[in-house]
Formats: structure tokens, C-alpha cells, sequence
């Protein structure tokens, strides 16, 4: 799928709703967890009942890799279902990878060609070997983490760097006891994560690199449509973690939507009972509602 | 397993091997091929000709997820049939996963507890959040990528942070047109992989956390040592790569040897013939042999 195609599909359905298949097999209603196919059975019920609002689905990996060969099973099953359903919707295998060379191919074929995923998110910890081997597929895209939405993204995502050089209006030097001195670290230095999207910006396109940008620091998607103010963005943290549509949509939007705003646990699990998918139903059309008015 | 039981069979074994099960489909020996279960067919063997000269095994689950539910099968078949033959070997799953809370608790149950792996390969990027999860599980292990093998960790892993002080002889100043100045940026700051390493060595213990150092910079393994003198290394990038053990072990053996030296291609690949179950073992016995020589 071009970056094109995307804008008109969240056009046509006036939404940017991704909603993440976090299938829990703890978590799924009582009565499908007799079934032969339970975590599929709960995603193609979820699937039927929010299509019309959502442009993208997210399957979390680990749901399904916790159970398994059969948890891979019902993956291909709910990618298989959801292509045929509606063959415009953006699927993306969030698995968070992050390997070199040939294995990073082999996970491209895993994603790509085994399955049709149209993307797959990347962590760039590894570098441009790890990001370069899904951009070689044709209409697949590579989305990189930037700056999650979790505390601990502060661990190392927002670290300054000394990399870039960096406008220092208040240098403090400090001597220590042999007269050798020290800068004053906490004026200097542009975040990892700003580096990460600068430089994987440059080893793709539009058409197929996308960044996690989280919804809980909404300030931050300002600076980063400064220095990044094409690329789709995927936002997780809407809902549970607490962000909100309305400063994603002002703080990270652009003149090509560029935003999937993904929900996951607030849509799929609304109710816990034989009527979640109907309830799943009213979360993405009242977040599909809300969306509609910022475009 | 504990860090003195890992340390015991490296004694036991003379060798601190680990063989990378990159069980590849297209790599393996035509015969094996046409066989129901051809990757598991091809580890058996190589496990078979090799556990002598093996503390560890690392399957690289990008091959085993590229052939899907029957692929992911394969996986669990090759962890029991290690543990059945020998149970004192080092499992790990190189899956390199770095999610958060709830998933990363899920990536967990699926290796550790729905399979016997000891460890699992980890990225740091999103912070501590996605490794203390895997931490819970007692006797278990967590892998952090630090500084790895390939070229493009210097696009991210090497870069200099200002976010520790770092002692500057020779700062340079430079001022602009507007007399605001600059630091010279390449004169400051460690780099990342050691911010990874030193922040998440506190995260759990010598008995759960390792690190992945790459083989290729063996000289950075003494200056890991510098700050991080106990706890295990992964090491990456012997053989196909360029690294020797004999430099690994020169610069980042500790005094319970605290490495496993991984080698995957030279040792599974070394005949592509029906004799490469024999092949792998020679190639595995003389890796084995020199190792001895350094314990």
C-alpha cells in the first residue's frame, strides 16, 4: 500500500483507527474459550463488528506466540480474514523486531510473503541492518519505534546525544580537583529518539517508513512534526494509558492525516461478556465519530 | 539455571560454545528436505554430533517463524529434544523481543514457560519495562543487545550520550555570528551500549542478566570489562563475521570465564552434504578444543 492509497482509505472511512488484536486467551469471553479456534474465533467476531470503522489492524505477537503453533495458526487465520474481508485495510504485525542481515529477511518472509502483512513494527536499536531488509518488499512498510508510550521509554529513547551539534546558550564548565573540566550535561544534546526517526527518515520514503510516536507526551508530537512532518505516525497509548484522540490529532497531524491512532484494550475488551463485540462495535464507532471531525 | 551452574558446565565441558541453530530452509542438505519435519530433522542431527562440545544452543526463531505454525512446531521439538538429551545445556531463544508490560509478560510464558528455554535475547530500547518482566521467572535469564556485531550499531549503539558527565581535556569552544557557542560534540559522552549496559545490569542480577558483545570489536570487550566485570557475555560474530576466540577470550574472559562465544554457519553449514552432521562436529570439536585452552 502506498502512502496515497492510506490517506484515501482514511478519507473514504473518515477515520484513522488502527484497533490492536491483543487477543488474550485470559481475557476472551468464557464461551470461546471452548472453541477450536479460540483466539481467532474472538478476533473474527471483533473483525465483523468494527470494520466499518477501523483503516488498520495490529495484532500484538506475543498473544498469539503465547500459545504457541497454534497461536501462529490463528495469526495467519486473522490476517487471512481480515484481506479477504475488506483487501483496503492496513495490517500490521507488531512484533517489535529487530535482527541483521539474513534473518531480518527471513522475518520479512515471515510478515510479507508467508503472510500479507502490509507492515511490521522495528526496533532500531541495531541500526540500518535491521530496518534496510523490509524495505526491499514492494508496498510493505518498516515502523520503527521511536519514542513509546511507556515510563521507562526515558531509560534510553529520550537520552541526549552528543552526537548533533546542539545550541548551548548557557555553557557551564566546572573544575574538578586537578583542573580538568567537566560540561554541564543536562543542557546539551538532541534525544535518541530524534536521531532514530532523522536517520531512518533517509533510509526509506514516505511510502514505507512510519514512527511510534506515543499519545501520552502529546507536546512531543509537535517537535517531532518539526523535523519529521510527512511520515505516518502509529500512536499508541490512546485510552488506557491515557492519551486522547484530540491532542493527537492537534499536536501530530498533517495535510495527509499522517496518523493511525491505534486502541486496543478499551475497544476489545469493553465487555467482557457475549455481547463484546457489539460493545466493541460502540468504542470504534464513537472514536471513528471523533476522528471524523479532525479530518 | 544459576550463574555458578552455567559456570560448572563450562568447566565440566571445557568449552563455552554455543551453537546457533539458524536453521535455515533453503541452506539445509537437500535430503533433509522432503522429511515431515526437515528443520527439526537437520538440529537433531547437528544436536546429536555436537552436544559433547556445546554448553549452549541459540535457535534463531526468525527461521522457524519464516515456515510458520509447522515452523514454530519445529521450535518446540528442537528445545525438548536438547533438554531430553542434556540437561544441564544453556537454551536460548535469539529472538531479540522488546515489548512492554502485559505483551512482554506473554513473550515470557512462551518461552519460558510453554518452552524450556533458559534465556531470551532482548532489545533495550524501550526501557526497563521491557526486560523486568522476563527477570520474574526464577532460574531464567534475560540476553540484553548491547553492542552488537554488525556494522550499523554505530548508527545508534555507539553514539555518545551527554547524559552521563564525561571528563573533557580538551574542550573546544566555538562561537557564531551571534556569539553563541558550541561544544565540539565528538570530544563527550559514552556511548550508548554503555548507558544499556550499566543501567540494566542493575535490573536483575549476575544470575539473570547477560549481555550480546559482538566479536568484531574485541578491544571494546576489555573496556566493557572495565565497568561491567561479572556478568556474562553473548558473544556474537565468530567465524562468518571475522572474530576469533582467541581475542574474545584475551579481552572478555573473567575469572568464571563469563562468556559464551556463539557460532552458528561455520559450524551448521560447514558441509551441505548428507555428511554435515559430521562436519558440524569437527568444526564444533576444534572451536571446543581451543576454548579449553583458555580455561
Amino acid at each position: 500500500m502506498t502512502y496515497l492509497e492510506l490517506y484515501n482509505n482514511i478519507m473514504r472511512k473518515k477515520s484513522f483507527l488502527c484497533i490492536g488484536l491483543d487477543t488474550d486467551i485470559d481475557q476472551i469471553p468464557d464461551h470461546l474459550r471452548t472453541k477450536e479456534y479460540p483466539l481467532f474465533s474472538f478476533n473474527k467476531a471483533i473483525i465483523d463488528a468494527t470494520i466499518g470503522y477501523a483503516v488498520a489492524y495490529k495484532p500484538n505477537l506475543a498473544f498469539y506466540e503465547a500459545e504457541g503453533a497454534e497461536g501462529w495458526k490463528q495469526l495467519e487465520m486473522t490476517v487471512e480474514y481480515i484481506r479477504k474481508k475488506d483487501p483496503s485495510v492496513f495490517i500490521i504485525a507488531d512484533a517489535k523486531r529487530g535482527d541483521i542481515g539474513n534473518t531480518a529477511e527471513r522475518y520479512a518472509k515471515a510478515f510479507f510473503v508467508n503472510n500479507d502483512f502490509d507492515a511490521v513494527t522495528l526496533s532500531p536499536y541495531m541500526g540500518k541492518d535491521s530496518i534496510a531488509p523490509f524495505l526491499k518488499h514492494q508496498g510493505k512498510w518498516a515502523i520503527v519505534l521511536a519514542l513509546t508510550s511507556n515510563i521507562s521509554a526515558d531509560d534510553f529513547e529520550t537520552l541526549p546525544l552528543t552526537g548533533s551539534i546542539q545550541l548551548i546558550e548557557d555553557l557551564s564548565v566546572l573544575y574538578d580537583s586537578e583542573g580538568l573540566y567537566y560540561t554541564q550535561p543536562s543542557s546539551v544534546g538532541a534525544p535518541l529518539y530524534k536521531s532514530v526517526i532523522e536517520k531512518s527518515m533517509r533510509w526509506g520514503s514516505i511510502n514505507n517508513i512510519m514512527f511510534v510516536v506515543g499519545a501520552t507526551r502529546p507536546q512531543k508530537l509537535a517537535e517531532i512534526r518539526m523535523f519529521c512532518p510527512n511520515n505516518f505516525l502509529l500512536v499508541p497509548g490512546v485510552g488506557a494509558q491515557g492519551g486522547t484522540i484530540a491532542e493527537v490529532a492537534r499536536f501530530g497531524m498533517n495535510k495527509s492525516c499522517g496518523l493511525l491512532v491505534n486502541i486496543s484494550r478499551s475497544i476489545i475488551y469493553a465487555s467482557k461478556g457475549e455481547d463484546f463485540a457489539q460493545a466493541a462495535a460502540e468504542k470504534a464507532e464513537e472514536a471513528a465519530k471523533e476522528m471524523a471531525l479532525y479530518l
